[in-house]
């Protein structure tokens, strides 16, 4: 019964809510947002099955920085061409003044590491892990399926901590577009 | 304003669910479990990141089966002692009537089949994907993290859909036991 009520009162409250909030959509333009006031801690997944966390800021403090975030580690559109993409890339990334590049995903950061280690990231490509969900969620980019927390596919450059380009890979329209958030066009717009 | 009541509603209804509801663990024996109505459907990964569905069903139809279920693919004590404690002890599995060996877990479906192969699970093992958290739920066993929801560890013996031995990786008193769940326990009260 009493949960009954506050449903009610819960269908009101969204109700309400979409009558003033403004429609905004995940992949509208980010270029000018600041991560540094998040302060978010990333997983770096270590040998033997060790962790540690990263201070994404110390990452990102005076450097030229691309992060490329997936929906998941091991599926087929990130390991077949988002993030090798930017692994053959790295020589291009570094001649245009890139410093370094993250790939992120809300898998652990054992499963980012593994990954990382098939695709042959080495040092270009440094694999951090969101499991927290801390990056996902200021973002706004996250996708709620039935057993995990995803990332919508975008590629950013970040400049100091601040964003400089916007690459998602859905459209303001809705409809994908995965290419605009690979290597060859990051690299066209950078 | 509607969200505040709501949530104090909420709050009323979860207090007054405490007082009515009983204590249950989901480490309670679910010995005499009958998963055939349950009609659950996994995903096996296949090469060049390929998936199909798998009906548990049958899988279990007319057989003995093993099924060992765990946090999370390339987690350290999923890989270092529950996956291949089962690995190794394939054969011993064999001669006891055993007919099939099966992990799961809710990561993603090419998780679990490069988690397999690193884990060297050949046929051994058949790595299944809960990514829907069809088995975790009918079981009774998630737990939800910030971006995953898991299974609680544990290993049951299936015969012929019905669960005739429950080895869960924590106790009834919420105390960690993951050697419950390992080979050499299951083994030695088969």
């Amino acid at each position: 019964m009493y949960l009954l009520i506050a449903l009610f009162v819960i269908v009101l409250a969204m109700s309400a809510d979409a009558l003033v909030a403004p429609t905004t959509s995940s992949s509208a333009t980010k270029v000018g947002l600041d991560l540094k006031p998040a302060s978010i801690s990333l997983k770096l997944g270590l040998p033997e099955y060790k962790s540690e966390k990263v201070d994404l800021n110390s990452l990102l403090a005076g450097k030229k920085v691309v992060i490329l975030t997936v929906p998941g580690a091991f599926t087929p559109g990130c390991s077949k061409s988002h993030l090798p993409s930017f692994v053959n890339s790295f020589d291009a990334f570094k001649s245009k003044g890139v410093d370094s590049i993250i790939c992120t995903a809300t898998n652990d950061a054992h499963v980012m590491r593994f990954w990382g280690a098939d695709q042959n990231c080495g040092d270009k490509v440094m694999m951090l892990s969101d499991d927290s969900g801390a990056l996902v969620d200021f973002m706004g980019m996250a996708k709620q399926e039935a057993t995990m927390k995803r990332s919508q596919r975008y590629t950013m450059v970040v400049d100091d901590g601040l964003v400089t380009g916007w690459f998602p890979g859905v459209g303001t329209d809705g409809v994908k577009q995965p290419e605009n958030a690979w290597a060859p066009n990051v690299l066209e717009n950078l």
